[in-house]
């Protein structure tokens, strides 16, 4: 029981743009020629041949020309899907009028590009009155071009108040008879120029971090049956601010996000899937780390923590400055309010079977179990987490298990380096479980 | 001069399910038979025998039957609320019917159980629309069953996007003529099913924190004259989490939390009160310790802080790394910006009977001074902080008084329990400040 | 392309109130008195005579003759614009009553008062429709007095639900004919107020930082074209605290932010405006600290950090308890992501003026280098950081720009002091960059 999507993909993990025409180059196409021969982990959910910011504004006519030809040879292949972004501004109906003839000109054009084109992407909307005039030339195109109304899905970037205001109209507005915004399907944050828009400033210009906008555009998803997705990581180097920016847009529910580079295309595509192999985490001081598995024990190296056994069977256990003697029960107990566990996507296929065997048993809540020997200071302690799980946990736990199966559905480029990853066996269990 | 409140208590502390029916038990409703005869700190202020999450599907009709017996039986008793949680969801016409259904059933029976119930919870609800259907129901269950209109309050759980995007919007339709919305009463927030709706990921399986929610649904209580409640905290053994939990939530205005075990209950019975003795604070490097009070001296013993008298009369202070030399009054300064004070109960009381004799002597706005003597490695510095009171002040001091007035007024079985806690003469100046 | 704002100034910095009229002083207009004869730094963008919270009672209505004697005689030479507060509730006509009575003395006053005054600030307001009972008072108030329809301006203070809530609907509503709600100016957070309205506590009775309501006020004010204030800092004596609250705020696109004293005034006046030098930061251990600049190197002095270059060349380099060995290269890419650069007023205006030139050759993009010597434990490394620059980046980096301008534009009583603190020739050089 979720709201009905209007389109194939539950989950989109990347959005890639690449500049329609780069000037002073032989080949102007040259970004989206070799964009759209990426295959693999390499090549997005969605490719964006980017017509606005990323290609100057004296080459965006060249690019549509180049958009044309790339896609009419190349987009057949393609393993993801296509969606050019288009100029628009919500200030400026020359742009807007400049944007409806881009579309029309991809559309109408005598190749067969526009088959292979999954929608348009429209920047700096407002309003969601403004959402409707974009709306209403692609219904425009798409009747001209002969195209069924509604085929031509729009994606929209959140880059203003107005826009993210109009989040929370979309669900009601979306039955309206008069437009045809159920076409619509990504709702993408641009924080560049939502920072510029909200007048926003940090000393050093870095962005802020704006967690309002993504929860707004998450929760504005979820209400219209739609998928939300992060704007661009600048800093493309940092490979680990990228990925922590991605954790915390999957707790706000975004589980896509903008790419700059191929790298960051196969960082964010590979991010959202369930780990590989499971590891215990340590929380000391606010900070977390990873405990080493070493023949099957679990152990622990930090400063912050230290541990002996006491000649009356007792255990002296500092945590920072704070040092207690207890005995083995107490010291457990501490470990297991410290520790935390991160499921590989096999223990997850494993907890969700087991907890479907239990409901066809008549059991509406089970207990799962986590056991674990833990090394510190070469002492060793075993423990055991239980979890409750009821239909609820299981459905929450399902949603990296539906996003893995979604991929792998639409996705048959990624089919090997996905059971290179797991393991075929363990991807094929994942293939069947809770469908 | 606030929000009409359509219903008689000002704060719910708690709200307490229970399973109404469990399988293999020999009496299947045991678990609502004990919580019924719960009293004092261990009985909730809202209790919810629940008929939907916590009671598996195939129980469910013996659940209602167990409701109508166990309510019949000790409702007239019980010291809070008693409000039933029936099925509900905003996507299935099939279980809205059934809990009509559930509902019509209790309050139909021939026992009396209907005239110990306040009201029904009716969770997973979407968008406005969808909790006037609820409503409606509601209307047609008095009717049929001779029950003034409107007299059976109904509560929701926001547990989807659009539920919470509803929350904007209940001001405003709570008036019109065509609904009863003016019943509603507790908004509780359902953070697991909600984090399955906005398919939001933590590699722990965690839920995440979600603070838009929260105060989004602390908001819309406020501007619709409603009472906000937090969803469950699973960890039922970390006390200090989910008392932590609801700091939080009581800076964001929400006053009460979901309780799943009379252990819970008397935490979040007693969390909300004002503390029982005043107590100084010191924070060094984003961490806060209260300070140990001996002897009427407030004695701070932290690896962080380190202070030493020179010969010279002035003082070495070190804070962390950072080292500094001081006099005296410099000294003062460095520990009154280090330092906050956590009034008692009876603290309160006086400053704001103290606001109450200035302002009938014409004055707006006084200083209230709070005096120590703090001791670092023993040696003892005295200071004041001081404070402006001004009519805003004092109304904001009040809300804690507010409540702790509210609940002797509903909780007769917590007397006892809070005179024992407090002294009966501060728990009479209590009752009459500010009213 | 911005929104149309219906007023002149762009940016307000400084919200001051001062109390009307103060009992037991010889001239009880002696705080406003000498507030209007402010000049410079030490004088608000938007002087507030607040007949409201800083007034007692029993004084208000000598409080409105002193704002008429005060604003007659110092008005024409004030360097601000002056906003009156007056009295309103949303749940309480005679105080609303009251207020009209208020705006209208002061408007029919024989005095040329009212030519000084811009506009009125309300208090307290509720829904979008309690904003419209204030805005046709003003409309009343102008038609009685002969005064254009609209020429007075209207500020809000947001201290309750329902005013954040209509936040979302300004836009649509300043439309529409049947107001004149196009005279909004700003929008003012009430902390205190807002905590008591939404019943919040705190341990310390410290106000909660709101975090999600100035987002909303600061996306109203962006959607709908006026501007975002933040509500008083009480604790007058911290000023760290007050410098950290307008950096938090101006990362929300809130630029602005009540001042309570003439100290505030300067500290609010100045913390917004570009860098007078430019600095770097080295962030440890989430801690950010500003480097020393000596002789054109930049020297970190932090416990925290230690560098040793050793005979083979490579470098032992150790951030808190993590130390690993480094050529050169590795640990200039450590420090590049350790370090950050505010850049000074000057600074911005090089880049602009770099990117202006770019883009008169037809390039969409460029990079920005910057480069330092750092030193630690006297071992001198050589660094440069790149930023890429598009429109975009371009965009959001004039916004401090703008606002330098706009206060040039809009207080001549503060060039004096602009140009002393960055030197005409950089003064003259921003004003004339970006427009």
């Amino acid at each position: 029981m979720s709201v009905e999507r209007h389109y194939q993909r539950e989950f989109v993990r990347t959005f890639f743009t690449s500049p329609t025409a780069v000037q002073g180059e032989e080949d102007s196409a040259k970004m989206i020629r070799s964009a759209a021969q990426l295959r693999g982990m390499q090549a997005p959910d969605v490719w964006v041949p980017d017509n606005e910011d990323a290609t100057a504004p004296s080459m965006r006519k060249e690019g549509i020309e180049n958009i044309i030809e790339v896609v009419a040879e190349h987009g057949a292949d393609f393993p993801g899907e296509i969606h050019p972004r288009i100029v628009w501004h919500r200030e400026s109906p020359a742009t807007r009028y400049q944007g409806f003839k881009q579309m029309l000109e991809i559309a109408a054009s005598d190749t067969d590009a526009i088959e292979h084109i999954d929608g348009f992407v429209v920047p700096e909307v407002g309003d969601i009155d403004d959402w409707k005039k974009a709306d209403e030339f692609l219904t425009i195109v798409e009747t001209e071009c002969g195209l069924d109304e509604g085929c031509l899905s729009m994606s929209v970037i959140i880059e203003s108040g107005e826009a993210e205001l109009a989040l929370g109209d979309l669900r009601e507005e979306m039955g309206k008879p008069a437009n045809n915004l159920e076409r619509l399907f990504l709702l993408v944050d641009g924080e560049v120029d939502y920072t510029k828009d909200m007048r926003a400033m940090t000393p050093t210009g870095e962005l802020p971090a704006w967690p309002e906008l993504r929860h707004n555009t998450s929760r504005g998803a979820s209400a219209a049956g739609l998928i939300a997705v992060d704007g661009p990581f600048d800093d493309i180097r940092d490979v680990e601010g990228y990925r922590n920016r991605m954790t915390e847009n999957r707790a706000k529910g975004m589980s896509g996000i903008w790419a700059l580079t191929p790298g960051q295309v196969v960082e964010a595509n590979t991010a959202p899937l369930p780990a590989k192999t499971g590891s215990w985490l340590i929380e000391v001081d606010d900070q977390t780390t990873e405990l080493e598995s070493r023949d099957g024990r679990e152990v622990a190296e930090l400063d912050e923590l230290a541990l002996e056994e006491l000649d009356s069977g007792q255990y002296r256990f500092r945590v920072g400055t704070n040092e207690q003697t207890l005995n083995e029960d107490e010291l457990r107990e501490e470990l297991i309010d410290l520790t935390a566990y991160v499921p590989s996507m096999s223990d997850i296929v494993d907890s969700m079977e087991e907890f479907e065997a239990a409901k066809a048993d008549g059991l509406g809540a089970i207990a799962m179990t986590r056991s674990a020997t833990l090394v510190i200071d070469e002492v060793a302690i075993s423990l055991s987490k239980d979890r409750m799980w009821d239909e609820a946990t299981y459905q929450a736990a399902q949603t990296p298990i539906s996003l893995f199966q979604d991929v792998y559905k639409n996705r048959p480029d990624q089919h090997a380096e996905l059971e290179e990853r797991y393991g075929a066996d363990i991807v094929e269990r994942t293939l069947s479980v809770g469908t």
